[in-house]
């Protein structure tokens, strides 16, 4: 390894070499176009999408560092991979397809062109993974630490696009995957960091928690589930993505439906670490299924007929019903209770520092 | 007025009272929709859009506190305008019709719900000024200040859609309105800023000052041109909208095209306030048009043979001659000489505080 020798300090380039529009361009070369819809990508003032065969949607969200994210522990590739990641799950939530995004960054001169370099190659690894297309964006400083805005564009049928406001009495409530092992991914990541803090010499311990911290630091969109739903024929009455967790996620289709709904405990679908892992930490394992959120399963609903069609298909658990609003939103506990669903926030608005 | 006997304070509403649900919905009431073309606005995962008579454009832009803006002399409503009016620029800039928008906003716990209403009034503003729909966003938190991400979609017909790369060796090339002034009126708020907190006694002297510190508070977009350029049947080779400096953008177009040009400065449109406070300032004038930036005018580039097209509609003015390659991009002084023309950048990437 000569050039380690020579080299011995990894390369850091400052930003400033490039300038911005040095810096755009750097960044988006390694990206190629494969969307016969798009018609111009980066480099103009708009990118050109032709749309023609269906209704275009478009979604959008913002990672800030130091609220969505932690760079002590977050690869910036894998936090380039989520950015994007979080933004298609919209898209399939609505049961469409993501076809194009834009990237707005922002960072202080903290960042080298190197660690731009890593968000990028993680942008890049789902845009090749989910076959979706880079189509512009924006790069500018910031004050203080990175910030990310991703906003996805995707293609629909009219008859097939999936509001959350379709939830009818009767439908039954449906969970792809399982849900809660990001919020214990974190936890993990957050303990590991204060031992860390506390003594630098201790190497973290997270070989055993792959699936945990997997699920938090590289989560996968249902992109699968969408496919699998267009082959089945089956069109849930409303649909969601697990972001805030199933309790407010849920909450937010029974509010736009005008319905209640009863959540069966044994249903949630609960990885066995998970389970475990709540143990070690002395919560519940429903509570953080419930409030954990980031999970970007599929929450959604299916008229009753529709049940056999869901029988058949993988990684698909009913986990309740959809009653009348009069009714609430309730949780069946495995114990027998019912009890108010309730939508804990995990994040609050940040006091500035 | 016995409300302000009662109530002495403004109003002050903590972010957490509403939550980051009910902060939404607070923001996004106050919105109609009203292009045929939305099918689902805000409330979803993804807005729904029926663009089936065009092409779609996509542009996005973020604006970041103390890089973009300085709150000290932004309002807030001010703010919000621009922040949509720069993306709605980019879609004009392609010969396109913008429709909707979405708006992501991080803010610290230092904004009340007041200032949050602030922005989007004049995010509102925007919308019914240049007839555009807001579908969409996402709000959160910041560790530190605000920064507002807005996307713009907008349609256009493919034969009308003007890129950066159509300007042809003949071409003219063509400037609306005036440039210069944004420059300069950012000028005027940072001394009366250093003024101020030299001696905060000191009122800031700004009355006379209204043109210059308008054009950077409140700029415009020019739809009104892309709608004239429909009357007169004219589609430009080349266009781009001058947010860097006319100097940086005509190189965007020179590159991306593979031409170069001899610009005129006595075809500079500078407004006679621009000349008289960049006498003040002991700037050349000159130096402002081409490298102030956010004017927000266009700058493109039209067929020797539109040349009378462009003659009898208003307030467009003709500034030099695109050439070939390898002839370089050079400014033709009023003095007869002919200097390189430097793309110099005002922003830098900023140090972390």
């Amino acid at each position: 390894m000569s050039d380690a020798k020579d080299n011995p300090q990894p390369e850091r380039t400052d930003i400033n070499e490039l300038g911005e529009f040095g810096l755009i361009e750097h960044l988006v070369q390694q990206f190629e176009l494969r969307q016969p819809s798009t018609v111009k990508g980066p480099g103009d003032d708009a990118a050109v999408i032709d749309n023609q065969d269906g209704l275009t949607l478009v979604s959008t969200d913002m990672l800030v560092e130091g609220i969505h994210f932690d760079l002590m522990y977050t690869p910036l590739k894998h936090l380039g991979y989520k950015a994007v990641v979080v933004n298609l799950s919209d898209i399939y939530a609505m049961n469409a397809r993501p076809r194009q995004i834009t990237v707005s960054i922002a960072l202080s001169s903290r960042f080298s062109v190197e660690a731009v370099d890593e968000i990028y190659a993680g942008i890049k690894a789902a845009c090749d993974f989910y076959g979706v297309d880079l189509v512009g964006g924006d790069t500018s400083s910031s004050l203080k630490g990175l910030i990310i805005s991703v906003t996805a564009v995707g293609i629909g049928q009219p008859d097939k696009i999936v509001y959350r406001d379709g939830a009818r009495v009767g439908d039954l409530i449906c969970i792809t995957g399982d849900v809660g092992a990001a919020y214990l991914g974190l936890q993990i990541l957050e303990r590991e960091k204060r031992l860390w803090l506390e003594n630098p010499d201790i190497q973290p311990d997270l070989e055993n928690q792959q699936y945990l911290i997997g699920r938090q630091l590289k989560p996968e969109a249902r992109k699968d589930m969408i496919e699998l739903f267009a082959k089945a024929q089956l069109v849930p009455t409303a649909m969601i993505d697990v972001s805030d967790g199933v309790a407010s996620d849920l909450m937010h289709i029974c509010k736009q439906s005008g319905v209640g709904a009863i959540l069966e405990e044994s249903g949630l679908p609960i990885h066995h670490e998970t389970k475990m892992m709540a143990l070690k930490f002395r919560v519940d394992p429903t509570t953080c299924a419930l409030s954990g959120g980031e999970d970007y399963e599929l929450l959604f609903t299916i008229r009753p007929e529709d049940v056999d069609k869901v029988k058949y298909l993988p990684d698909i658990y009913i986990a309740g019903e959809i009653v009348p609003a009069e009714d609430g939103i309730k949780l069946h506990t495995q114990g027998g209770r019912l009890h108010d669903l309730k939508a804990q926030g995990w994040r609050h608005f940040g006091k500035e520092q």
